[in-house]
């Protein structure tokens, strides 16, 4: 990949959590992304039909999995995966993450890890002679689906200082929002609109975050009175799976606010939607059918983020 | 691949199921899959390597599974799998199949799907993108079955029209032989025996299309009567897991009609046994070792069916 | 690959016991093996572009079938996989392991599998008509781990013949220890030290064979008193899941033998510590700073040994 000829490439050793990146990096990072558009379409880049990469899920999460293992064959390169790693592995032997890591070393060029565990990705990467990516580790970390969001903003608004956003539903516990916003404080002339109910408000760290930043954000509890003002609405899932026995309070927070034709109204033609997927009910069908709902877009923009990191991991290990 | 300078190459979009098919259709996939057998010999298509196929499996089948991602290897392509996807996607968090369908139209050029309620094949099919091959929805269709089932026919009997052929086993239940009867009704002067005890006779519905078809069938309870007038006989298994609770029922059917070494006696020399495979005693192991022993021919022909149905819906999409 | 003008490469149509190879053919897979080293790093040989290796696995070992599935990735090959044969194949509607090898035929050029039944791999070879790779069948072998603990011994030690040797913990039920000590029986002025608690020495057979073949042996129970006298220290887990439901044994003969800082210091300075891994605790973490500490090495080799196992009979196939 030709990055232009007196740039020096961005040393990027293993991703493990989004606060390791800082605006230039970012730049560089969806320069790359843009470039991987084509790629992807082309298909394939001399130097990785030898790369092995190993995706070593110790829970399951088919999308994303595919979305990297994507990422890797559109490259040109090769893919070793278990989506049950937990289970199935050493790990039931008694055998130590690390452990796991350095034998995988002996076999792959770059580990991509989902883990249950908060932390796990910065322990294999501690070890690890190869790459690791974090694809997500319990209810800490998954720093490419920060970087998609982002790069989606950028490309779909053109533009991230001076962003009007609200987020939406579950900003408690949805590492997606918290991994977002603690992004866009690197940002100028934010603004953030966090609504959510009681419950499931964002947590403390990182709205003193966002004020020793400087940025603007309020809490609200209703919906229609922010839309008419942002550039993205991010909506999320309720995570049914975070509430344990709960139910009572899953079910008063569900429902509370739902994306449907009257939202689009009220949003200003050039916002746009956003959603970390899977949606369950938040956002109705027939929303789906507006341009304005990007959340799709951002599904696929995930691949060329993840192709731009495969290509800078593997560039530096070299 | 080469079809001839003036032929117009088949629009094939989307495999839903065997009633898409017309004879036409049917002559020009068996032509592809003839050239497919050198292919698969000599390995790799120019156009195929950057070419991604996903295989999303919410019921496993490892060896249809292995079928089709074979046949996209062969071809010089690359394949993105899970074989639970019930248990392991985005399902158990409430998302429907269109969303997951819509996502992956973001990462692969194919999808191949198996699920276990009917016709979700064809709602993949109505929202995607990209071609989609049904490999076989619940009690519903199994099309790439159908068609190497024909295709084995015409490669060992040299003929379709004509043909004279006994179905046996579970008739009322069994996928390949109501898919096999439908496109058989296409051909002429085929007469089809069911021989199946009276809980699994073959059901109304397909004895009123072949009638409407002017086929002529009969239905037997005696196979040995049947063997030496047959060009081909189809042996199912009765399939324990399709008749729930009913282990009385199941034991009644189970062994009725075995085939063996005095059934092969009793055939002709040039007629071939089928079988959708697998197998557990309805065909004696001493039948093997006969050349009229074709099921595993049979299993092998499902490679290049499936070959040269990727091939006409990766080029339709193009 | 090139093995010299005048050598005619050795026929080696399936791997299912590590008895199958003599001191010629073991220093034929070894000469292999070091040419997969440069292999490994420049990737890919011509001619396994269009070979499919199936990994049939019905019992998991991800540590195991991604060392195979590295390996043939690493020569350029393909891969289809299942990691859960046992629960997902068609072997739950009764279909025999020899029905599922004859499909695969037409699929694979080349199964590896794993069984959790003694000799499954010893009926698998003798259906099949490509090459057959046992990569652990249940007690019985698992012949390349034995090939990759002697060729790092070679490897590490620069030679075999007049190697002394410890192995500890569990000799009765390791399968690596057994077929090490069989492999060993073929060369010369070999000593072992079998160390180990009453209830897990080494069994009556392999003592027997190895006092046929002259190899000197003694039982220890002390640890320390031998490893000033080693080579190597061939390291042991001992399995937990081997022992059912006792528990009480179980818990007396783990942490035995537990190799620190103090068990090297006892070690001569070019000695070595092996394990065929997982490990749990019976080698402190500690170790591993130690350059003697070869057991991540050990893993590593497994990649090449496997690397020319699959040239070998990739080649014999053609």
């Amino acid at each position: 990949m030709n990055r232009g000829m007196v740039s020096v490439p961005m040393k990027l050793n293993h991703v493990v959590e989004a606060q390791q990146f800082n605006r230039e990096m970012l730049a560089e990072i969806f320069q790359a992304s843009r470039a991987m558009e084509t790629v992807a379409k082309t298909g394939g880049v001399a130097g990785y039909q030898n790369r092995i990469m190993a995706t070593l899920f110790y829970e399951p999460s088919t999308r994303t999995r595919f979305s990297f293992e994507a990422a890797m064959h559109r490259l040109g390169g090769r893919v070793i995966t278990t989506e049950n790693a937990a289970e199935f592995s050493s790990v039931s032997k008694g055998e130590t993450l690390e452990d796991t890591i350095r034998i995988l070393n002996g076999y792959a060029d770059l580990i991509v890890i989902r883990h249950f565990e908060v932390g796990a990705a910065q322990r294999a990467a501690a070890v690890s002679r190869v790459p690791v990516i974090n694809a997500g580790d319990g209810a800490g970390q998954h720093p490419t689906q920060a970087l998609l969001d982002l790069y989606t903003i950028e490309k779909e608004i053109g533009k991230i200082d001076g962003l009007n956003i609200a987020m939406v539903g579950d900003l408690a516990q949805g590492r997606t929002v918290r991994s977002l916003a603690y992004l866009l404080g690197k940002f100028k002339e934010i603004k953030i609109h966090f609504v959510a109910p009681a419950l499931l408000r964002m947590k403390e760290d990182i709205l003193v975050y966002l004020r020793e930043r400087g940025v603007q954000y309020d809490e609200e509890t209703d919906l229609n009175a922010v839309l008419p003002n942002v550039d993205v609405v991010y909506q999320t899932r309720v995570q049914k799976e975070r509430f344990g026995d709960r139910i009572q309070d899953y079910e008063k927070c569900r429902g509370l606010y739902i994306l449907d034709q009257s939202s689009l109204d009220r949003m200003r033609p050039d916002a746009i939607v956003m959603h970390p997927l899977p949606r369950v009910d938040e956002i109705a069908m027939e929303v789906d059918r507006d341009p304005r709902a990007a959340y799709f877009r951002q599904a696929q923009n995930g691949l060329y983020v993840r192709m731009a990191l495969l290509t800078m991991v593997l560039t530096s290990s070299n």
